[in-house]
């Protein structure tokens, strides 16, 4: 049976017949669903029936529907509502804009309003990098999506990526305390979208790229980086490269091996399978294959596509050709970043000694994480349910913070290679393990570790 | 001597050698240097020197010098550092984002960020109506502008326009609870802020543009009103015409004509002028007057402009050519939204008896207020230190708040005039007075009568 989760967590409230063992009933049945209780509430009693609340977590909707049969199968039971926490944890949005300090009194009006404001107003025409000093500029970064590549879901269009955006500002709050805002565009013209957020700029103080569609993204990240003089990051690739470098670099000290020496397949040549080969690259990896759908890519084929025939120029030193399992033949690392159930295990017993797979997918990895385990050394995924979680938001609230403190106008690569060391370095030589390559998604050291990194890096550039 | 303000709040801090009389003698310096005294603190104590801070309202930067100059004039006493608190009510900006419920479980994660968020985004992707349910649409209103016309200070850019946007979207949290952010757009080209305000539409239930030079403003906002099916409101125009009728009606009634039988000049035919003209006529004025540089408009002179011919077209039915002042005389109501003193007591005296003068010019109304009420029964402006502001404020928290509510996707010009007369109606009979026409800006009757007369005309609309 697939696994429950808090993602379908559902209140069901219940009338029962009045009853010493009523709630026993109640438990049981939805247990014998399938569901987990996660609690249980008696909301009114009487002479003849009682309301009773019961919460669990489902596995999907049409499980919610067998659990309700389940419940109202026993004699007299009735489901009267079901609420469902995510839903509810969404309704009208998650986020909210507030005021930095009260409006009381006409005094109050008169400084951040007519008259006083047009003093700052004036303050900033004359000199424009007064804005970052006088505005939210400061310390807020857009969220920019045109909803073509959300999740695992795809092109999905604007509106419906809103509520990923929105979450995501709220991590970047959460983690970073950077005020970031959903910019979902109602375009797909590459040439419109970097024109309107040139455009929005003037708000931000940095840009970060969200789910938008291959190849598309490299152009409008490159062409955004030249033209604007804020920071602009997408977090597919790079977020999800640094993240991935930082873990590894943690697993190979683990496993003796070095990152010179290592084979390495990456598995899924998109924004980030060729982010996370150029980062491991910068960081010295030697011996790189990237698989595509069709294979291997190396010197001996030219690619249609310029990233994809860049990589297959620069990568696959040996220039081995075939397909994925042929390339993963005595490597030491696989990192999928593809999708679900590719492949085997015995595919990764087909690794050298001490592998590492780090399998992304999601929510389906690559590879089953148990059977992989049985051969390999060390296995990540990008699922909070395993050990080792491969998670984005490890890299973007501090990155971000550590950029906006430090007045940062351009990233450069060395930057996200920093950014990576900073996260595994979180991981103490004594915590370190098999089971512990990379910090959780929780631990608060790693914002501040990020950031004070790019910070100090910045400096030093500019000294 | 010019008024000092709480625009010009600055905090001292002075080193004065220690003396029984310190304080007395650090007070009339400042006193004297004419400024007003709000604060006054020892800091610090020491055998031979304090440390005080003083709090005062002054004129402008110089006087800020002068007042410095005074207190340094004295033995021995030293300014050490200058806080001005205007300026800190800015730094960093004015608005921030929060989230609406805490994130701190992996449960909480796993539900309004992956997994559960997928949940959310295929409902929306189904049905786009959800994400007025599910997402801030559902809360939240974009301040957009180019930067071009910006309260008096005219084309200062979008960077320098974000304090005033952030300040309103301050104003629309603080009186309608709406969450408003700032688009500062990097363009002037009218069809390129089209398409970007379509483009970002999305995340938004409404449109508020502000700050956009005229005539630019007329056809940006009619095309938006057309091609999307959010509210769209040119506060500059609607927000001032509403408050402006409300306050007339309110001053009629004192005066006790009515507005199908009164004399109205208009002075300033841009924006807010010819929204003006056109609400009032649509409650029922029959016999207005605009006048711009050139004297009054009127069915005698074709004007090149096409919002400025229909005002020539079906205004001034009477047609009367001239000056501003020759169209005065006689008039029972003149409303200025032109510029400073350039009218005098006098002009004012050739007007019908129980005049009613409205010189909402800023910060320097058409004629000194004083001088208006020599002859006029009532006079209002938009300052806040006369009787009688005339505040946008009063109208678009409470007009989105409502349209918000009512989930209203196009403004109509009957809605307008209904919030006018609402916002008239929270000043009851045994209140209304030639010193209070209108509410006062922190009056918190005002946004939830406006936003209930919105729901109530929409849901009426529908039946």
């Amino acid at each position: 049976m697939a696994l429950t989760s808090p993602s379908y967590t559902v209140t069901m409230r219940v009338q029962v017949a009045t009853n010493p063992r009523a709630t026993q009933h109640l438990v049981e049945a939805v247990v014998d669903a399938g569901a987990l209780v996660t609690g249980i509430d008696m909301v009114e009693s009487f002479e003849d029936y009682l309301i009773i609340e019961v919460t669990c977590d489902c596995v999907n909707s049409a499980h919610v529907r067998e659990v309700q049969d389940q419940i109202e199968m026993l004699h007299r039971n009735k489901v009267l509502e079901i609420s469902d926490a995510t839903l509810e944890a969404h309704e009208g949005g998650k986020i909210s804009v507030g005021l930095k300090n009260p409006l009381r009194t006409r005094q109050d009006l008169a400084r951040v309003y007519t008259p006083g404001v047009a003093r700052v107003c004036k303050k900033i025409s004359r000199d424009s990098n007064f804005a970052k000093q006088y505005t939210i500029k400061k310390n807020t970064v857009a969220v920019v999506t045109d909803g073509t590549a959300v999740l695992g879901l795809g092109d999905i269009g604007p509106e419906a990526a809103l509520p990923v955006m929105e979450g995501k500002a709220a991590l970047f709050k959460r983690f970073g305390d950077v005020d970031a805002w959903p910019v979902c565009l109602d375009t797909k013209d590459t040439e419109e979208i970097i024109s309107i957020v040139k455009a929005i700029a003037p708000v931000y103080g940095g840009i970060n790229l969200e789910d938008i569609s291959a190849p598309r993204c490299f152009e409008i990240e490159e062409r955004l980086r030249e033209e604007l003089d804020i920071p602009v990051f997408h977090d597919d690739q790079h977020g999800t490269a640094i993240v991935v470098l930082a873990a590894l670099i943690n697993a190979l000290k683990i496993v003796g091996k070095s990152i010179e020496d290592v084979r390495i397949v990456v598995s899924g040549v998109g924004a980030a399978g060729s982010a996370i080969i150029r980062l491991l690259m910068l960081h010295g990896a030697k011996d790189v294959i990237g698989c595509g759908r069709s294979g291997a890519l190396g010197p001996f084929r030219e690619e249609a596509n310029p990233h994809r025939n860049w990589l297959a120029q620069h990568t696959n030193p040996r220039g081995i050709e075939g397909s994925l399992t042929d390339a993963l033949c005595d490597a030491d690392v696989f990192i999928g970043v593809s999708s679900g159930n590719i492949l085997t295990g015995e595919d990764i017993a087909t690794m050298a000694d001490k592998a590492i797979v780090f399998a992304l997918a999601n929510p389906t990895p690559e590879v089953d994480p148990s059977a992989a385990a049985r051969s390999a050394a060390i296995v990540a995924t990008g699922r909070s349910d395993f050990p080792n979680q491969i998670n984005n938001v490890l890299v973007f609230p501090g990155l971000f913070r550590g950029m906006l403190d430090a007045g940062v106008s351009r990233i450069d690569d060395e930057m996200l290679r920093i950014a990576a060391v900073a996260i595994a370095e979180v991981v103490s030589d004594e915590q370190r393990n098999s089971n512990y390559i990379i910090p959780g998604v929780f631990d608060d050291r790693v914002a501040g570790a990020v950031s004070k990194a790019v910070v100090r890096y910045f400096v030093r550039e500019e000294e």
